[in-house]
């Protein structure tokens, strides 16, 4: 291991041990100072992040991904009014999430406790250096941040601003910590700092997540990919099903939790589908469908390529099935467990897909685009998890957190 | 990856989507089942085991490891007994772990549901094969197992009789699958079977589970490495003191919660070492010292090594420490995180420890060797996690599971 991970996981530690014991005041003060300095030092930020904005234009960044690493004085508002939110959320730590008397007089508590350093390893967007921090930070946690490499003087300035607001506000500046993003070797150091970082989270595409998964040998929660599902039953109410899917689909196509797949009952098809494909297609959704869907103009033949694609992008695939052991099957076979949706009328046909698809939300005649820690009342969000270790669907401040058993005798032995 | 695990994983996620909609009571009668199956069954285990006692024998295994790997009647009667006993612990799946409506008027609702597939890493005794196997079944999940090559005759019948059992009783079989356990190879593919095997839990020694967590892809629970110190405060009730040490060390040596360094004020060095260094050589503990303990015969110079090293045997580390920050110092350099103990009638020095070390349990005041599923009152345990992700410290049932989020709606989107 290289030295900066190295050195920069034993400052953390130190640190962590402060902010272990840190009360909610302390540290929702220092997160009002982070908050306040991100406005305060709005120009610097934005002018940084010209400059990372500048050599991807010149690297030839398509738009797309520089608009989601361009900053402007309202983002930088948005992501520094999320770091305040945090403050105003209930502290998890301390709580007592189990407690008894043993018959011998032992008294258990089981207490939630921080996880100590957590590593997060992300791309584009330099406002996740903020959430990341706070929620770390809250949840009792020093963060390493090592973000990509085209949005490094953005999450430099960003750093050392909340740096300093928290050692203004008598916490300590290494509870969050940059590492460098020049090349590999820091993101695979802190993947494999296994007893100095306790946890390691990846937010990215899926090569990123896939790459973390596969090399880490500190503990992961796997997040996003979002392979994700609606199904359209046969007692389904139609108009209701027409929203859900449009919702899911087109509410916004970039993120983990829109829609990427549709499944029709057959017995609703002739009826639905000319809808569905009619409304889709006005709004510019390319659609890879099996033979039932290719009846309409304009509709791609669907692969199972693209059955297993999370398009994140205007197209969708679509399959009539014979029954909702089908479309479980279906959904069991290609989905990445993050969300489905059934819409139906029947207790009987929403029971058996909700306990027979294995994804961690699923939702009941709702859109697909709730899978969401705000939407969830969690308050804050630091990615979705699809694994079922630790952690599945939003993650909050909970997530965030371990927990210790501590035992209080008077002298028992065995 | 080899055919055979995977296979066998496949058949085990065939299985499990039947486990996880079975009833406790469908659950409970193939626990009966497997229970009456293993004693009807005693004479095969038991003929099949002495075959493997005989090769480890004429391998030269040394007798500590013959005496794990032997059963006799009686053996195989507690581990059937165990099983029973779990089928008469309470079902965790179904348990909604949180619910609220949103203010949309969307039904949120946290449900625990099974795992999925498990798999079980584990050396030596069989016992553990009928113990896995059985906390898998009841917790909803298939499990795979891949014991030890010198018990591979014992485990293949133990497995027999268990899926004849669960059979009988009306449920697949191929819920419980053991591995070959012929080469490394069936242990490797476990271990990166992502995608088909939801969780692997090591258990055994220090090696096997390192090799483990740096070779998985899949998912691990972190299990048993017991670094465990006893604390003997400046306010210490010296002869509760005395007690707790002994019974930590010297109850069982050769368990992971058993205590591996002794560590003691100075304000109380004088009174108590002589006294501990007594008892505890009256019990034929070896002690590896610092200088103050190298003042009495028979104490060895402990190096850093020591400090890091779990003896299960009977030996002790000790060291007298200038404070209490000193001691925290030490657990949290040399502690593998399971457990720690303070004997102390301070409160503050009480708060101070628990909140300073790092570990999964800390008691305060009572033995280390009540870290244990059972003591905690949670009936069966699977291991110890000294890991801070999922579970940490004993985990029962409940740690065996994760959870889906049902989101009940009538028709919202975003």
């Amino acid at each position: 291991m290289g030295t900066e991970v190295r050195e920069a996981a034993l400052r953390a530690r130190d640190a962590a041990r402060v902010l272990a014991l840190a009360t909610r005041t302390q540290k929702d003060a220092a997160l009002t100072a982070m908050a306040e300095a991100l406005v305060a030092g709005t120009d610097r930020i934005v002018a940084a992040n010209a400059e990372d904005v500048a050599e991807a234009r010149a690297e030839g960044t398509p738009e797309n991904v520089i608009d989601r690493l361009a900053l402007d004085p309202e983002r930088v508002a948005a992501f520094a009014g999320g770091v305040r939110d945090i403050a105003a959320l209930p502290d998890p730590i301390g709580e007592i999430v189990r407690g008894s008397t043993l018959p011998n007089g032992l008294q258990l508590q089981q207490i939630r406790v921080p996880m100590g350093v957590i590593g997060m390893i992300y791309e584009g967007r330099p406002n996740v250096t903020a959430d990341a921090a706070a929620i770390c930070l809250k949840a009792g946690s020093a963060s390493l941040l090592r973000g990509s490499r085209s949005a490094r003087r953005s999450n430099a300035v960003i750093t050392r601003i909340m740096r300093d607001a928290v050692a203004s506000a008598g916490l300590p500046a290494d509870a969050i910590q940059a590492v460098s993003a020049e090349d590999r070797s820091t993101s695979t150091d802190l993947m494999t700092a296994r007893g100095l970082v306790d946890l390691v989270i990846p937010r990215g595409g899926a090569g990123l997540i896939r790459t973390v998964v596969e090399q880490s040998t500190v503990p992961v929660i796997e997040t996003g990919t979002g392979n994700v599902h609606v199904y359209v039953d046969a007692d389904a109410d139609l108009d209701m099903a027409l929203d859900i899917v449009i919702n899911s689909k087109t509410h916004r196509t970039s993120v983990c939790n829109a829609a990427e797949s549709l499944l029709v009952h057959r017995d609703v098809a002739d009826e639905f589908l000319p809808q569905v494909v009619k409304e889709l297609q006005g709004r510019d959704v390319l659609i890879h469908g099996d033979a039932a869907f290719q009846a309409f103009d304009g509709v791609d033949a669907a692969t199972d390529d693209d059955y297993a694609t999370e398009y994140l992008a205007s197209e969708i695939s679509a399959k009539v099935v014979d029954s909702l052991d089908e479309a479980v099957n279906h959904v069991r076979r290609f989905s990445s467990g993050h969300t489905e949706a059934i819409v139906t009328r029947s207790l009987e046909a929403a029971r058996r897909f909700t306990m027979g698809v294995d994804s961690a939300a699923v939702m009941v005649n709702a859109s697909t685009r709730f899978t969401d820690g705000g939407e969830f009342g969690f308050g804050a969000e630091i990615g979705i998890s699809t694994q079922k270790l630790h952690a599945r669907g939003p993650m909050g401040l909970t997530e965030m957190t371990t927990t210790t058993y501590v035992v209080t005798g008077a002298g028992q032995t065995r």
